[in-house]
This record gives structure tokens, C-alpha cells and sequence, in this order.
């Protein structure tokens, strides 16, 4: 039998039963808003994962890579969306892809692309299948749901011999700078508004509209209703981590994955202990700045997940090294060289892409299996 | 004959030229200083960078991880420093290695883990060799160069039959703070005088100190002399980043370690396009939030490598998208898409983490090797 206390340092832990509970929250607010939940695997990046929390749903699933969608369609999963815009050289890749069984969806805002897509299709003899992207006030890609390039791409995408026009997508991205739940429940609306608007200007066109997809995080858990949307995709609900925690997207007590790290070494004269975690175990996100509880680079918690104090967290980052500032009532010799701690990420879809694999847990500290991760493009 | 413009997006560039003057420009300044480089491959980590590292120095590395150790071993190194504090519960790996045939040189700051070295040692009838790590004022880990404990230490490990006093080590990575030349030179006289005082306070209790190890890029390079001193260790030199840039320690156009990207998308309503390199393919470290001309997530470079105004930098990024505001007198029509664009990052031991190889032109567009890396722990 492994438990927590046998691995070699750092590495991740993911707990199985609040993985499964995550689950099942955002299963149950897709069912309660009447659409399907396509999980985003950029976060989790492993078909163990995908396995579960595909249980119960449709089938789908969204990348953030195409190396993510290579894996997952030799993994035999068919209903892949790739959630960042293609670009025409990459459409080589897809094709080999679809050529094996998955079918890889497509998403571009460009009216040059589409084409570029339907040259390449033709030439292939082959069909893919694209979705317009709409920018529902994150201001980063996509179209304005009303903007004449929609109805432009729709008609060529729906008209062309190398394309199938697949629907609509948007990603309210600016979810995360929400800090109550009225807000998110805002954006979640102003989300699903934009991309059923695009979807009823192409219905107004004349083409068809299959898809109606949106989501994020946030809005997926917290939107009033999702009339007119089809799909959810949301990625880092699965794990959780302590940026989700403070607006409002799960507890501390949900979270799933955590870094297994150990102590290094003392300053007992600057009141603060070491640990084997640094920049490259950690990443170097600071999105907690942006929130009233700043956590630095993690949370502390014992080998059994329960955090040690509020303000035991991972201050300053170096390479391989993390140092934590022991607060009061607790004193540096608390912490013997060697003790193994958990530190809760501050941003789970970086921390977990420097790591091979899980070393999952049911809640307790016998490592019950390992999950596989890929990650890299 | 693979280019850069036949590679898949995102991936690693190494210009070998500015590699092989970057080396050489440490070499010169350990040889004016007469002390040996002992080149830290945290940085690299890839046995063709070291081979060209070590050609006409002494032999021995730095790593930062018990991996990395194993890997260089593997690979044929037999001096090997591993210069982040041991801790009992990592000594079987590290006998294992020297059971192959290298020697893996330990750091400790404290006397508990002294004592289980040796204990360790006289329980596999092996010898670890240990240095004292001294802090010269980073604040992070290591003993003041005065402190009893340095002598006490130094004592157990010269006289345990486990253990083997290996001398004494120490970094200025405060150095990372110095805005000017003079400012760096400064630093380096504190670096050294801590390192040889506490030498000197051993050798005064009767106790040899064969090493007197110091090291940063920065240091090393600009430290005005280095007597008492037997041995440099630094990483970053190797490649240097946009930080290094601006502290001094190299200018842009020695930088040899780029990120190649496609831009993806435009958003000619905003004045910006879009990269398929984001937060995992730079890395979201920002230390140049630090220095006078911050330059986001990365400096923009054409495909040739030259950067294509000092303006042009990725200001935000998200998982898989960077996005990079286009300054005038250039316009988002300058940068069809699929054009390539190359992204000389922050802070390089940060972005070539996330890659497994380095695509490898001799100052040109020609790919002529490419060169494994090793990650993770």
C-alpha cells in the first residue's frame, strides 16, 4: 500500500470523492438549465478524468490543443470541440484526426479562415465542421453577435463543399473578474443572450443553427436560465482551486487537487520554513492578488487536506523552492525538515500542466491509483 | 530540410550561435576571476546544451532537482551539484545514483539533517558528500556566515563515517534586485566575502574546506574579483531573457531562447491580434513588472529573431491565447494570420519548462537539431 507520506516531492494529489462531487454539481446545473454539459478538458488533461465526468452526458467534449485532442480521440472519445480558433495550417492535423473516427469541431471569426477551410477541405475531399466564434464582452476573439460577418461565414461555412457550418460558441472569459454571484448571474446572462442572438440572426438568414454553445466556470453554475443555448463547456469546476474558491465557484472544502510537497528547511530567525514546491511546482499565477484573500502562490493545509490556518500560505516563489511565513499561533518548529504538507494551487489549469500524472486518493492517504495526464502541444 | 515556418505552434527556438557566444562570455569572466564554472543546468536541461557548456571547464553542473540529476547521470556526468537542501527521505535516490557512478554533492543549512546524512550513510556503508549552504543576504535559506552552526556542522560532516565535508555554497539571488552594473558589483563583493568568511571560520577550527562555491548570472558576471573563491555556478547566462536584459546581464540581441507562435486571430476593432502562445506556452511569470520597460508575457520578434518594435509585447494571456496590442505605426493588417512571430520571454527557466525539446537553427530559419529536454521532478 503507497499513502501520501511514500511519494517522492512534489507531485499532485487529486481527491476522488470531491472530484466526483464537483461532478455532479455542474451535471446538475446543466440538467437544471435543460442543456448538455460538454466538459472542457484543458484543466483536467486525462482520460480518467474525462471517463467521469463524461458519465451521465452526451459525449462531448472541448480542448483547449490540438495535442489534447490527439490524445483524448486515440483515447476513442469522438465529439471533440477545439476551443481556440484554427488556423489553416493546422488543419492538416485535424484531418488526421478526423480520418481515424473523432469528429474534431472547428472555431474561427474570420472570414479569410473560413474559406482557407473550405479551399483545404475541398482539396482533401473531406468535411469540417466550424463553428463562428462571438465575443460576449470579454474583448478577446470573436465577433459582435450582431456583426455582418456572422451571416458571411454562416453562408459560406453552410454553403461550402469542404465545410459544415456547426453553430455558435462564446466564452464569457470575464466571469472571473466577477466578485459576488449577482454578478456572475449577470455575465452568465449577458453570455447566453449574445450567443443566442448570433444564432437567430443566421436563423433569420435562412441557414441553420445547430449549436448554441457558451460557458464558463462561473456562469455555468450560476446562470438564472439558459433559454436558446444547447451547450455548456466548463473545465476547472472538476478540481477547483482557491482563485474558484473566492468568487464563489466551489469552497476550499471542494478542492481536488492539491501539490504534495515537503518541508526543506527553517529560518527560524525570519519566522519562515522552506518547502519543495516553488515557481515550477506551483506556476507562477498570482490571480488571487485580484481577490480580497490574497493566498500568494497556494493555501497550506496538513497531509490530510484540512488547511492549517487562513494565512498559512505559500509567500514567495524561486525555482524549486517555497517559502511560507509560519503565522501565530503556529512557530517554524511546527514544521520539522521533512514534514509533508498540501498546498491548494491558485490557479489549477497552470499548476496541474507541470505535472505527468495523478496520484489519486479516496479521501484518505492511500494513493489508490495514478491518472495518466499529457500535456505540451 | 525543415525552417521555423514548417513547425507546429507553439514550440521552443534555441539560436545556437548566441548560445555558443553566451557561454563563452561566462567562461572569459570565471577564467578572468581564475575560478571554476560550474555550469547550473536548472536553465537547460538538456545534455547537448551542457556538452557545449562544459567544453574547456572542469566538468562539474548544478541542478535543482534530484530528476535533473538523475537524467545528467544517465547521460554520463559524474560531478554533480545539487544545489537545492537535501532532505533525509531523497538520500536513497541520491546513493542510488552514485551507486551508477557520479557523485551528487549535497547542501544542508541545518544540523537535524547533518545528522541523518550520516546516519544514512553508516546505514548504507556509503559516503554523501555535504556542503553548508551560507546566506549572503537573499534571505531565503542558509546559515549567516558567522553562526555556530556552520563550524558545528562542517565538524559532523568532516568527522562521520557517513558523511564527507564537501565545503561551503551560497547564491545572491538578491542580485535579481540590482538595477545597475555597480549596483551587481556590489552584490557580488557581499556574495563572495560571505562564502570565503565562512570558509575561513572553518579552516580556522581545524577543519579543511575544499569548496567555496558562489553563484548567479549576474554575479558572475560582473563581480569585480573573486579570491577565496574556487567555483561559479550559474544557469540563466546560458540563454538569458527579456529580466536578464534589462539587469544587465545581456543585451536582446544575445537572447537564444525564443518562443516560435502563429497569430491566430485579430481584433482590428481593438488594435490587437492573437497568438496560440498563452500562459502555458510562456510561462506567466512577470518579472519584468519589476524593471523599467515592462514588457507583459514577452517581447515580439519576426520570424527572423529581430524584434519588431520595443513596443510590441504580449500584454495579457489566457490558457492557450496571447494577446499582443500592435503599436503604431504597425496595424493588426500587418499580421495576417498564420503569419509566425518568435517571443523572447520574462524568464526562460519559466517558459522552456514547458517544452520536451529545442528546435535548433544556426542563426537562420534552418532547423538543423533538435535537442531533448528534461522536466519535472
Amino acid at each position: 500500500m503507497t499513502t501520501l507520506a511514500d511519494l517522492s516531492t512534489p507531485c499532485l494529489v487529486l481527491d476522488r470523492p470531491r472530484l466526483v462531487d464537483n461532478l455532479a454539481r455542474m451535471s446538475a446545473a446543466c440538467r437544471r438549465n435543460r442543456v448538455a454539459l460538454r466538459p472542457h478538458l484543458k484543466t483536467a488533461k486525462s482520460i480518467d478524468v474525462a471517463r467521469i465526468a463524461l458519465a451521465g452526458e452526451a459525449g462531448g467534449i472541448a480542448v483547449s490543443t490540438l495535442h489534447e485532442a490527439e490524445y483524448f480521440a486515440s483515447a476513442g472519445l469522438t465529439d471533440i470541440q477545439y476551443a481556440v480558433s484554427i488556423v489553416p495550417d493546422k488543419l492538416a492535423r485535424v484531418a488526421a484526426i478526423e480520418t481515424r473516427g473523432a469528429r474534431v469541431t472547428l472555431i474561427t471569426d474570420a472570414i479569410e479562415v473560413a474559406e482557407a477551410i473550405n479551399a483545404e477541405g475541398e482539396r482533401l475531399a473531406h468535411k469540417f465542421h466550424v463553428q463562428i466564434e462571438i465575443d460576449c464582452g470579454e474583448r478577446r476573439s470573436g465577433l459582435a453577435p450582431g456583426a455582418p460577418e456572422v451571416i458571411a461565414i454562416a453562408r459560406l461555412l453552410a454553403a461550402g463543399t469542404g465545410t459544415a457550418f456547426a453553430g455558435v460558441m462564446t466564452h464569457a472569459g470575464h466571469s472571473y473578474a466577477c466578485r459576488s454571484l449577482v454578478d456572475v448571474e449577470r455575465v452568465a446572462e449577458i453570455e447566453r443572450s449574445a450567443a443566442v442572438a448570433a444564432a437567430e440572426a443566421i436563423r433569420a438568414a435562412g441557414i441553420r443553427c445547430p449549436t448554441v454553445s457558451i460557458g464558463s466556470t462561473p456562469t455555468a453554475l450560476h446562470a438564472g436560465h439558459l433559454e436558446g443555448v444547447t451547450e455548456v463547456r466548463a473545465g476547472v469546476y472538476m478540481f477547483g482551486d482557491m482563485f474558484q474558491a473566492q468568487i464563489g465557484s466551489c469552497g476550499v472544502e471542494d478542492l481536488a487537487v492539491s501539490v504534495l510537497a515537503e518541508v526543506i528547511g527553517h529560518r527560524s530567525d525570519l519566522g519562515h520554513i522552506l518547502i519543495d514546491a516553488g515557481a515550477l511546482a506551483l506556476s507562477k499565477d498570482r490571480s488571487t492578488e485580484a481577490v480580497p484573500n490574497d493566498v500568494g502562490f497556494g493555501l497550506i493545509a496538513a497531509l490530510d487536506g484540512k488547511p492549517l490556518s487562513p494565512q498559512m500560505r505559500v509567500a514567495r516563489v524561486y525555482q524549486e523552492h517555497g517559502l511560507i511565513p509560519v503565522p501565530a499561533p503556529l512557530t517554524v518548529s511546527d514544521f520539522p525538515i521533512g514534514t509533508k504538507l498540501r498546498v491548494y494551487p491558485n490557479h489549477v489549469c497552470m499548476t496541474a500542466a507541470m505535472y505527468p500524472s495523478y496520484n489519486v486518493v479516496d479521501g484518505g492517504h492511500e494513493v489508490t491509483e495514478i491518472w495518466a495526464r499529457t500535456n505540451g502541444w
